[in-house]
């Protein structure tokens, strides 16, 4: 399925990339795929089948049910099952194996600045920013975190005063990450407060919120309140070349990274934040002692290996570039924004923002942005509530009021399955 | 040096285990240490070296530096250091291999009660909770946690009112746990609020923990508001056989448990809650996707893995049972007290609470409860910060008053390396 799938994307665009090898790929996807999961053997890199290793390989969690033609397409959360097929062909280098008795302390590293940082997740994590050139990371403390929505709280912790007994207010420019109002209130914390949309704050002092490429519409951004006092988190968990040409080497107080939306290990909940200020980021993991002790050191370890393998993958065999992630997932971005755009213009009923394009300093050339979500609105006369239309037709997304705008608009992820992808186009075609 | 140590321990406690038996394994553990540390191979079951494996195998985290005769012992945490010389002799059977492509989705099951519970893991846990006994788990909800610290947050959260503007109160008796107080104000939350020693709660209207045995002192402990209008959260990190005889299968509305004081392994930061109530559940599942979107799938596969092992060992070897991970840690824990009991009777200035032993259902005899902390009185003249004393003898420990009581008294973990409590018993036996 996921070789017919892409086989077919590959002659739609055949111009961009070369048909026989895309072919000759999905076909060997195919077969690894049929004998991963029909025959329970896997190879290992000699070719020898590795028995051993199956016996003490994990039982595959059940993740979500396969899309049908016809059954409700779910493309509400941002899971990052793209990713699969790239993983799928690289065998056994990123496979990793923590025998019992390691890593079983609640301390990574004592002599380090945070001590459940893994002193390897750390290397790759700078290696990382070093290859891609999305972040400055040195002179920068790293933090890890249990997906970036945890270092986002730890950097409101941060960034909130004790003594004053008026919570911070917290803002972001709409349309805003739906997670932003609710993960900042739902413990009615008396540090800090959501308050809205960063256009519409009159205040003298907040913590202003900057995503970019934006959550949910892909846009790029810069902090809008220019009041000195105010401090701003950077969230950059889309800020990798398959979505946007990297235009600099950010160097903002407070990063944050996952790899969720980097390698598509979402089940890892890892994320990163580079601190610039000490004091912050021992603000920062304070808030990570008192909320869950740290960071599993099993994830950590596992992201380190996974990140090795990618850059390893550019470091190593630069030549071989187009087949590694980030070009991988540019590709398959490039292909699912084409299709997107082809039914949407033909629709009559449906608009997208603008497709955005600049010189890319990873790839080095001129690239065009492919956002992780589709922002998506309609204009049929009618059609006040886009979300529930949507969902009459079995497509499960995201409605607008959840980013502070109206309901005419929705957000849907571009990063699920091909299977959910193709039935989600097929539908949007049949929609006039 | 593992093996000097148990075997010393061996020998003054040659009436109750087996002194040639634990030489010979001591032995063993050595030549498998030297082997594992110095030679950088593992061999695997079969007896072959297992040179593939070693490639992928993760690069060991440092963790804490080894403790020597001169150097400072910080025994503050509770980190158990003291599981790893039983798993050093486990072999691979609970070594961990994630493949790459494995568990990269945020859902574990989307057809379960909680999304983000990997069944393997669930399986597991109540499977141990059966051969163990010390708790029901049928008909209860299952959820995980990032440690049981997460889990204890999630159910404050689930247990407070969010209408009524007054937070909620929660207490629990002195001396408790020195974490609670923090853990529930550091985000100074309009939903619930630390009201201190359970015994000075004057309220119509709280939410009581019980730790249980009780972290810091051991005490077996019940709850003591009888207030109808009273919810509890039962810790129940330490009611395992090692620490304590089980004299019930528990079945309170929440009980917390964690893999870190179970098995040893603090860095997978994974813990469980049984929950009655589903509402209360679900509020609880609420927080958890709030605050960190589920739980580190790689640490609920190695959990799963690892609690497999330990109950395959009961269940399918009865018959080597005193090898088996509880009476291993049973057995450790008790020489371990024994030496302390004896150097505390000897000082003529330190005090212990008195030894409790009970009918335990799991070891299905009479056994002496050996909990994980000391939680050690100093009687001599003068010394009034007892914490600061030991301090001076570079033995780190915490002092009473952050669990609510005086500062006479201290808690010291039984459970680190043998090299620490060896030390540490040498300071104390030291101190007249």
């Amino acid at each position: 399925m996921v070789a017919t799938d892409s086989s077919g994307v590959a002659v739609r665009c055949a111009g961009r990339i070369g048909v026989v090898a895309s072919v000759a790929m999905n076909l060997a996807f195919l077969a690894m795929y049929i004998n991963r999961h029909y025959f329970g053997k896997r190879r290992s890199n000699d070719g020898t089948s590795s028995s051993k290793e199956i016996t003490t390989t994990v039982e595959p969690s059940k993740g979500k049910p396969p899309v049908t033609q016809d059954s409700v397409v779910n493309l509400d959360q941002g899971d990052p099952a793209l990713y699969k097929e790239f993983w799928d062909g690289t065998g056994d280098r990123a496979t990793i194996v923590i025998p019992v008795w390691q890593t079983m302390s609640y301390f990574s590293d004592l002599s380090g600045f945070c001590w459940f940082v893994e002193p390897g997740f750390e290397r790759e994590v700078r290696r990382l920013h070093r290859l891609v050139g999305n972040a400055i990371s040195d002179g920068y403390h790293l933090l890890v975190g249990t997906g970036s929505t945890q270092l986002f709280q730890a950097a409101l912790y941060a960034l909130s005063p004790t003594e004053n007994g008026t919570p911070m207010s917290v803002v972001s420019l709409a349309p805003y990450y739906s997670s932003y109002p609710s993960v900042t209130n739902f413990l009615n914390s008396g540090l800090y407060r959501w308050d809205g949309d960063a256009n519409t704050f009159t205040g003298d002092k907040c913590i202003e919120l900057v995503c970019s490429p934006n959550n949910p519409d892909g846009g790029i951004r810069k902090a809008v309140i220019k009041s000195k006092s105010t401090k701003t988190i950077h969230d950059f968990a889309y800020y990798w070349p398959q979505y946007t040409p990297i235009i600099e080497a950010a160097g903002h107080d407070i990063m944050l990274f996952t790899v969720s939306k980097c390698t598509g290990h979402a089940g890892t909940r890892l994320g990163w934040a580079l601190v610039k200020d000490t004091e912050v980021a021992q603000k920062m993991i304070k808030f990570m002692e008192l909320n869950t002790i740290g960071v599993s050191k099993d994830s950590q370890l596992r992201a380190a290996k996974i990140l090795k393998v990618v850059c390893d993958d550019y470091e190593l065999s630069p030549i071989g570039k187009v087949n590694h992630l980030f070009h991988f997932a540019q590709r398959k971005m490039a292909e699912r924004w084409s299709r997107l755009r082809a039914v949407v213009a033909t629709s009559g009923i449906f608009s997208l923002p603008d497709e955005l394009s600049s010189y890319c300093m990873f790839a080095k050339e001129n690239v065009t942005a492919n956002p992780p979500f589709a922002w998506l609105r309609c204009h049929k006369d009618g059609v006040d509530d886009f979300e529930g239309f949507l969902r009459e037709h079995k497509i499960i997304t995201r409605g607008g009021t959840k980013f502070g705008v109206d309901e005419r608009v929705v957000r849907v992820s571009m990063l699920d399955t091909d299977e959910a992808f193709n039935v989600f186009i097929g539908r949007v075609a049949s929609l006039k």
